[in-house]
């Protein structure tokens, strides 16, 4: 177990192992609702006691085009017309989405009703469940509205895991490797070590999981609100972001962190931060555990205008966080500049060969 | 001046005098937008030195009917067209409407960004513009869906009191005497013997939006998130409220609280918590300084069904703040049974002569 120190209140990670005992601790008749990923559902409603909280329970279309503000309003609807109280609580079953427009709709429903997660993909549970933060989409640019609405309570079920698809499996390992090259080496080594192993994953995953939140634990309480410290964990995510949406969100959430971790080492190896065998070495480690797709960018000014347009940029600087060593991040200005579009062709033309295509 | 300590961060409120040399301390060149009241607008566009501002002008329709989730949304698409970035800051020029949904757009925008606040209706200026609640109105739900935002400054330019309709005075006025007989009786009959001056009020306006401010602050900084002392500040609000609904918002806030609160005072009489003597004299500065043309309500039963939707409202309860002596409140639950029908029934036949109607 974990507590997260919160601005507002500390709040518990539990690991679980009977899930519908939790599950009926939390309910209180009449003052219950629930919002849960319609695929959620369709895999685990005979394993979920729900049966007699059917009319409490909205239904997710956990999809990207769906987490947008208005998505937000269609759930506040509901939840008038059904008479939720400001003294509710909502509980949650599902991915990042879910938990986006669900903590979302929790924070502005009267200034703040509680809400309970159950992650149920890999990435949500050893990632986006704690830290608060919440962001929709809208007309089309992402996570441009959101709030910061912690959790009451999480709960962690691994065997989720097991009915997951493999994108989803390393979307999510795409973060948890993220969270452990930015802890230490020993971290970095233990990842790598349970990747070599993939397919003994069962074997790791709660270590794994456990080890993310710890380390992203001692981040957020840091900086709650992301205006410090806290940035350091969008590493990967200026190009992770770009590439999501320079290719309409078809490769997942985590596979875009890695390949935006690997633009960004390259960065930093161009501009002399990160050493060439650090540089290969996480390389290597993308290369062999994910069948990493990488598209060949052509159009380097139109991804750049991608990421002009992202939240993170400013006027011709972007602000990117770069690898030092292992356990070594730093935010650094980068000028879109002339150099940058060169390191990035290179990067481009040097990666269609790397990665298998 | 007066810091408000806030969790999120401390805040001033500055009585300024010169109001162009505050904003122009203000802007930020290319980072700066304006939301301000139309009819502040119209009555100031000349006195403000904003010609070279207008570009980055949304002029708000202040009005109940425009408070709504669809026009924060309204505005946000404005936003997003101009590309307003997380640092850029917005300077709100209104009444508490202009306040709730510029102060709700900006908190959802990118997480929140900044906003800078010169409070222009006597209300805003004595109570509302602390505190960081805001609330807007969602399919005819007063308030329901709602945030905290604090702002990062507030500016009173006493003179906007000068073009204010007398509505509004008495508005603001309400809330301004709810405050002082909060605090203590030498409070109560300062605000008293302004009241008998209400011609010379010129003399005592800024002290009494000082004290009031003063009052809250002290109120506000124990329960920033209203979980438990804020609620005292909800005096008069639970009939105010419900007032204000059952009468499609004919009549003003301030002037629905001062109604409540003499509700409310009738029934801690009757309830022997409030002594006679006290609640005539309140009754009585109520009636000599405000021209209240206070409705007869015939459907009480109507009157109750509009408080148990009040967000305040649980089962068959309903929450009040009852005055027990000045300068003394207390939360109570009162049962929604025939005794408090019969009481609010003696109250509207006692009232209605005793009111002008």
């Amino acid at each position: 177990m974990l507590t997260i120190k919160s601005t507002h209140y500390d709040y518990k990670v539990s690991f679980i192992n009977n899930i519908n005992e939790s599950i009926s601790n939390l309910i209180i008749k009449g003052r219950t609702s629930f919002l849960i990923d319609k695929n959620v559902w369709a895999l685990y409603s005979n394993e979920l006691y729900l049966q007699d909280y059917l009319d409490d329970v909205y239904f997710v279309t956990a999809v990207e085009d769906h987490k947008t503000i208005y998505d937000v309003i269609d759930i506040l609807k509901i939840w008038q017309v059904k008479d939720i109280q400001k003294k509710s609580r909502i509980i949650i079953f599902g991915g990042g989405i879910t938990q986006d427009i669900g903590a979302f709709a929790c924070k502005i429903y009267y200034r703040g009703i509680d809400w309970y997660f159950f992650p149920t993909t890999l990435l949500a549970m050893s990632d986006s469940c704690i830290g608060a933060k919440c962001g929709v989409n809208f007309n089309n640019f992402k996570n441009q509205l959101g709030v910061f609405h912690a959790p009451k309570e999480v709960y962690i079920y691994i065997p989720f895991i097991e009915t997951l698809k493999i994108e989803d499996i390393y979307s999510g390992l795409g973060e948890i490797f993220k969270l452990h090259i930015s802890k230490d080496a020993e971290h970095y080594n233990y990842c790598k070590k349970s990747f070599e192993e993939l397919g003994n994953l069962k074997a790791y995953i709660k270590q794994l999981v456990y080890q993310s939140l710890k380390i992203k634990k001692e981040i957020i309480e840091l900086d709650e609100y992301d205006t410090g410290i806290r940035r350091i964990l969008n590493y990967g995510h200026t190009f992770g972001h770009a590439l999501e949406k320079y290719t309409n969100n078809e490769i997942s959430h985590g596979i875009a962190v890695l390949w935006g971790m690997d633009i960004s080492n390259y960065i930093s190896y161009q501009l002399h931060y990160l050493s060439e065998k650090d540089y290969l070495d996480i390389k290597n480690v993308i290369k062999t555990t994910f069948n990493l797709k990488c598209p060949y960018v052509t159009d380097i000014d139109k991804l750049l205008q991608v990421i002009k347009r992202d939240k993170k940029s400013e006027s011709d600087f972007i602000n990117m966080v770069l690898l030092t060593k292992i356990g070594n991040l730093k935010l650094e200005a980068i000028a879109l500049d002339k150099n940058l579009k060169k390191i990035l062709k290179d990067y481009f033309d040097e990666s269609l060969g790397f990665f298998s295509n």
